[in-house]
């Protein structure tokens, strides 16, 4: 039994985001990768779509310039042949602050003879944008129906 | 062959909501069900976890009291014997002011004997933070570095 591209994949991206090595990234990644990781990209130009591999690649340069990981934890994973969802949490250091900050999120990732063709991730962005701002948004509540 | 727990319990959630009649929702949970909703619980409190099927379908109740679903689009859907992944858009009216609100999320559950046992959901909190307030939040950039 071959390994399921997901586990290849995810051993590339945390060495090209720690290591800054995206060589083994790079083979992984399908010319025409479709990427997009939802969040608001005004504060974290990082976020946002991606299409093609060089995109891709120098997406994952601008996240390994901002973040280091400490720690992953896979909390849910289902496999398909060749697809896969996640949800994980991650625990990271903002360079610029050394902060750190702690994320919980979900991608769905296609593969392609072994490449990433597809990746959608979806995290809790709110949660985000506190950590990174350092102080929480005050916020009305949504509904009077308490 | 069977249909899977995920349909049937997707048509009973949504009737729960929009219908408000829970009764078929009550027949699709366990007793002992584990839900969480990531999300800022302070201005939208029916997010957050619940233990048991009582408080889940208290917290579907203030859901009820608060959207109407008009519109869910599955983009990606993986299942397993017992579980389910998947990623969808809504298109929701927020009940007090009429509002349209757009949501991507994504689901983990598991199922058994064609209940649902734990769900963990997983969205865009700042993109819904921003369309419930109706006006977006001045964000600083997070890093110098581009």
């Amino acid at each position: 039994m071959t390994e399921h591209s997901l586990w290849r994949f995810s051993r590339a991206f945390h060495r090209a985001i720690n290591e800054r090595r995206p060589e083994d990234l790079e083979a992984l990644i399908d010319d025409d990768v479709d990427w997009t990781i939802y969040g608001p990209i005004d504060m974290f130009p990082f976020l946002g779509a991606r299409r093609g591999k060089a995109a891709v690649l120098e997406v994952c340069r601008q996240i390994a310039d901002n973040v280091r990981i400490l720690r992953h934890d896979r909390e849910t994973v289902m496999l398909g042949v060749d697809s896969a969802a996640t949800m994980l949490r991650y625990s990271l250091t903002a360079l610029d602050t050394n902060k750190p900050i702690s994320l919980r999120l979900a991608h769905f990732a296609q593969f392609k003879a072994g490449r990433l063709l597809n990746i959608r991730i979806i995290l809790d962005t709110f949660d985000l944008v506190e950590q990174a701002l350092g102080r929480p948004i005050h916020l009305p509540k949504f509904a009077s129906t308490f």
